[in-house]
This record gives structure tokens, C-alpha cells and sequence, in this order.
């Protein structure tokens, strides 16, 4: 029994923003388990097992990792980005709580991945170059108003601020609220920035200003990033660099 | 003149985690940039010139590099973790702010990498599986005061925080006054992770609760991890698991 079970971050999209240690653990896999797109994004070999499903199938797909780990299998449980951002790593460990007392003592690791909110902010230049933070907008495992509760304290600090799932077929009115919610707290010009599919061939990236976001500048496949009261537009012949800086005035 | 500029993230320490991106960036490059210790975990070769500079030269250093690329060069700055996490990018662009508009026309490219705080989240488990927020504690380039009050702040949404250099020889105080406040606003039983050097040799990680963290638990290798009110601890054999749930009871 050598069994051991890897939760690992395949970063945004971009083969060369795979990590080295996730591509070893992939190389030393029997079974890869996760959300049909990310699936998708292993080259199948003899001797691996695919096995994809569908989403909010979280702690399904996480107990079955488990099982197959405890039995002796080499076990990928894959994720987009970082698989401890709103990913799988909370998932499997929430089973591990309420599973049999030795699933704690299987070999399990959590590999990080380049996370959809710092790819996208380097594409841009550095929008989360100061204190920020990340908040899932999805409101499947949380109440609404925690959500908006959080956004505003976030805007009152100050932070830079990455939205993620900000919107989706289910749950198209969230980020209306929160954009709303923005132009009550912010002023017209502060900086957002739509990035979505990054380093995938469907990327886009759009920098506006709070006065002319509009919600359907969103969709499933978006992160969109706030900048702080500090943030800063360069106007240059291409797309225009958007960062944070480093210093607040004294 | 094919000069180009790239801000690239060497991850926290192990070779397995820099992305092939970057191996691929500093495989081209003529000049690497940066501070001393991220320079040394580049390996010299022929035709590649390394220019290691001490810490709090930020400035001069992007400039330096700036008008390396501008001459023809192509220049990799380098940081530890995520060059957008409280590392070079945004002090690249400060300079290119304030420099010659011709800079903004530059070939300048930002590749993410792994930042500490991940790294350590998925070392223990997930402790930032849920909303969270990233504070830079030094308060070399910004007050103090805005520093307790995004702490203040954070701790009210409910976050969970990530503290970055919350502890230097020239700043011995901040830290102690930051878990005081710590102390004021959680409950005692608040989870807290040290984690030092996180993938190096020297990594030390160590969980306890707010009531026994003391600021000598922290230095300068230490991103100190903060819990939110919902996070968990799975004690098992070996080093317990620290995670935050999905979940928040609706």
C-alpha cells in the first residue's frame, strides 16, 4: 500500500505556468480526478485513469479520491490555478473531517498553482502590487450578504480586490449588487480590470473605469480585479499598464 | 534592438517550483537583476551577467534595469514568490512613471510565480480556502496607523490574512503590536501559522493558537497565516492539517 493523494494547482491555462513539482506528480499518477475542463488539460497516457465530473461535485469527487488513495492509488485530484484559492485543497480536507479517522493519515499533499488572480494582475503590470485580497462572489456556499458585508469592509481598508466567479448562468444578479455596491463606496475613476481565460487562447483583458463597468463584462471565466484608491493607469502605445504602488504617502 | 524587460517570480525557494516560463525567460536573458539572495539561486553561465544589489534599492535598481533593456539587453529582474506580491513589479513602474515616456513603449513582461503565502496555505492544508487578504506588514513605505486599521478591518470581514515581512531587525515592534491587536479582536483560540523559508532548507512550520503566539515565533523568512473564525484543525499523527471550510453556516 503506497497510496498517496496530491491536490494540485494546473495555474490559469498555459502549459509553461505548470510548476515542475505538479508535472512530476502527473507523471507519477494512476488516476487524475476533477471538473471535466481540467481533466481535459491532461494528456492521457497507459496506465492513468481519467476521472471527470461534473461541477458542485466537489465532495464527491473528493471522497473518491480519498478511497482510491486509501486502496493503493496514486491519486491527482487537479484544479485550475491554485488548488487552495476557492478550489479543490478546502474540499478534499472537508471530507477527510467527516470521513473515517485514518483518512487523516494518508499521504496527502497540496501542490500550489498560479492562481487566476496574479496571473491576471501581471498581465496588466501589478494591480495587486499593495495589501489586497481575494473574495469569491459566488453566493452557492455562502450567504449574500456576507458577500456585500465583505466587499465593503474590503473598499473601506482600502485593499485592492480580486472578485472571483463573479458571475455565472445561476447566479446572474451577484455581481450587478456588487458593482452597484462599488459606485456607492468608490469613486467613478477608480480602476477595474475584466481578465478573462488568462494565458489561454481565449484571453481578454479589458481595463475600465468604475464609471463604465458594465455587469456583463463578466462571465464564469472572469476574474475581475479592483484596484485600490492608489491604483495607476500608464497610457502607453499598446494596451495601457495598470499597477499599484508600493508606497502610500505619510 | 530587441531589448526586453521581464519581472519574473523564482516561487519561495525550491527549484520544482518555478514555472517553465521563467526557466524559459532567464534561459534567454543576457543581465539578471535583483537582491543578493534571489540572485544566488540563479545559476551563472556564459553570456549571462548577474547584477545582485542590496535590499530597500528597489528604485535603482528597476532604472538600472530599464535602461539595460533599452540599450539591446534582455533583462530578467527576479523576486522571490510573485513578483506582484510586494516584490519588483510595481517598483518597475514606478520608475517607468516617472521616466522617460519612451520607457512606457518598452518590451516589459511580468511572469508570475508562487507566492509565499500559497505555498505555505498548501503546506499545512488550506487555510486560506476561503475569503482572504494579504497585508503587507512593514511600514517602511506606508504609515503604521493604515496598517492596524486594514488589520482592524480584515479581521471584521472575517478573512483570513496573510502577513508578509511581519518581522525585521529595523522593525521589532510591529508585529508585537500587531498581535495585541490580534488579541483584542479574536476569539483566544484563533488559528495561527508561522511559516518560515517555506520549500527551502530551512523550512519551519508551526501552528498554534492566538492565546501561544509570541512575536519571536516570526522573522523575516516568516509569512505568518491568520485563520478566519470558521478554520479548522485536524490533528493526526503527524503535523496537523489547517484548513478553512467552503462553507459559511447560511
Amino acid at each position: 500500500m503506497s497510496g498517496w493523494l496530491v491536490i494540485a494547482g494546473l495555474g490559469p491555462g498555459d502549459p509553461s505556468l505548470v510548476t515542475p513539482e505538479v508535472s512530476q506528480a502527473l507523471a507519477e499518477a494512476t488516476d487524475v480526478v476533477g471538473y471535466i475542463p481540467y481533466v481535459k488539460r491532461i494528456q492521457p497516457r497507459h496506465g492513468l485513469t481519467l476521472h471527470a465530473t461534473d461541477n458542485r461535485r466537489e465532495l464527491n469527487r473528493a471522497r473518491h479520491a480519498l478511497e482510491m488513495a486509501e486502496g493503493g492509488h496514486r491519486v491527482v485530484v487537479v484544479s485550475s490555478g491554485d488548488p487552495g484559492v476557492f478550489a479543490m485543497a478546502s474540499a478534499v480536507f472537508e471530507a477527510v473531517e467527516v470521513g473515517p479517522r485514518h483518512w487523516r493519515n494518508l499521504d496527502i499533499r497540496v501542490l500550489p498553482g498560479i492562481t487566476a488572480m496574479l496571473a491576471a494582475s501581471a498581465r496588466v503590470g501589478a494591480i495587486l502590487g499593495h495589501d489586497f485580497c481575494a473574495i469569491n462572489l459566488s453566493d452557492n456556499l455562502k450567504p449574500w450578504d456576507l458577500i456585500e458585508r465583505r466587499l465593503r469592509l474590503a473598499i473601506e481598508a482600502d485593499f485592492a480586490v480580486a472578485l472571483y466567479n463573479p458571475r455565472s448562468k445561476a447566479r446572474p444578479k451577484g455581481f450587478s449588487q456588487a458593482l452597484k455596491l462599488l459606485r456607492q463606496t468608490c469613486e467613478p475613476d477608480r480602476v477595474l480590470v475584466f481578465a478573462r481565460s488568462v494565458s489561454t487562447p481565449d484571453e481578454h483583458l479589458r481595463t475600465v473605469l468604475l464609471s463604465n463597468a458594465s455587469p456583463n463584462m463578466a462571465n464564469m471565466q472572469t476574474v475581475v480585479l479592483i484596484g485600490s484608491s492608489a491604483t495607476r493607469i500608464l497610457t502607453r502605445d499598446t494596451s495601457p499598464i495598470v499597477y499599484t504602488p508600493r508606497s502610500v504617502g505619510q
